[in-house]
């Protein structure tokens, strides 16, 4: 990889067609089951929570990390990633088309309400507070508040 | 969305610009720390496993499945996706190139060697059985077998 | 520990007491906050996906396991176990006691119909597969079929 | 259940065989393959984290929460445990058996020492934070802070 301006342009499509590139090569495509590929998943994410596990709450862009934690965390990210890509490609999933059509129905689903806006004047917001306390009734509103 | 070309150049950057502006446009920046987003992640990760729970195993390519339970499974393939995007961000981590990184590590780690190119031939392969097998003397082997 | 009917009454309460002196004897107890060791737990999590990750559907009773890998399935269990009862603890949530009600209440959610004696009869139910199929509109009867 | 003295002397083994009474009842067994289960463990984990998701670093004891709100987690946590202990029984663990074992195991790891002591007078201990720094080389220390 050379510089900023590649890595910006790098699709889930590149990635899944180097993933897929690896696993024949390896002979590995015989392990990429579904619920094979999931657990991986999930022992991705494990390792990316250990990172953090004993840290107590950490301020955005980890001012205190050092460079070779922040390349750990870059590593167990990209992990999950790719296991998240491999396992959409063995289900026939197009991740890039869902990713972009499940931002549009969060935007329906959540709509820029008046009270957000006066509320990002003030600089606090009640929404959020109500949908978490709200968890186990309306367990939908909690669970996508992605963007 | 309007096709397959546009969804074949979905480039993680997009993603992430997408999302930084509709946490910003609901005031939810302030939710947004790295541990919030990373557990909403694991809860993500949660109803992707839901999914797949009572199944047993699943063929590629999820031939019997619905066209509604396909299309809730991109959902959650998604939502996955757009809280690992959301927390590379705040963490600062660009996870394009980290990724792109990784796929590399992973091809120094795991050489394309004559014996798997001979199991290729036969249609199997022993290496991945045996790193399965140590895993509590080699973690890593086992960990990130991705492509 | 000795034998056989010492396990038999391993109380949750028992190990609760366990943890809390191993905590405070090493003066870990500043580090089990409640996200701490949530975040704790998702990583054994992990490390318990990480053992089945590669391997199909296993049968029950894991014939074909080696005693080694079986002993390491142990520790993983044991390792989610004990976060889960020290972040049990760490809440104010009598574990135990919530476990009880919780059965009970599944047992309320879950009758034992008589369709299902009639399938098991049949050695087969459609039950779980309905509920399975269901998941996106009804949550909650594919979360908790535990027993 | 009837009283704080019951719910103390709650044993693993009880639970086990009433989630194998449960899942015999309704003619459960044939969904509850190691895999299945672990998926389904998967699930309530994610649920478990859902209700912290949102909330940032919270104090020991919960002392903010509604009663509503801890009774969630109470069910949540007890869902994790009760998958816990049905696929420790269908794998043929003795998860009581292994506890006990990995308490002293992990005492042998780590052991109460002297600048441990003495870190208690001080209120603090850098032993901890040591571990947690060293993740990526020395996989084991971080993970098993159990008790």
């Amino acid at each position: 990889m050379t510089g900023f301006s590649e890595a910006e342009s790098v699709t889930l499509d590149l990635l899944k067609k180097k993933m897929a590139e690896f696993a024949r090569e390896r002979n590995w495509d015989q392990f990429h089951s579904p619920r094979n590929l999931l657990l991986a998943l999930v022992a991705e994410v494990g390792e990316l929570s250990e990172i953090f596990q004993w840290k107590g709450e950490v301020p955005k862009g980890l001012p205190d990390w050092k460079e070779e934690e922040k390349q750990h965390l870059g590593e167990e990210l990209s992990d999950v990633l790719l296991y998240l890509v491999r396992l959409s490609d063995i289900c026939g999933v197009d991740l890039g088309k869902a990713a972009l059509r499940k931002v549009e129905l969060n935007a329906i689903k959540y709509p820029v309400s008046q009270k957000q806006n006066q509320n990002q004047t003030n600089g606090t917001t009640n929404a959020h507070t109500t949908t978490a306390i709200n968890t186990s009734n309306d367990n939908n509103n909690t669970e996508e508040i992605t963007g």
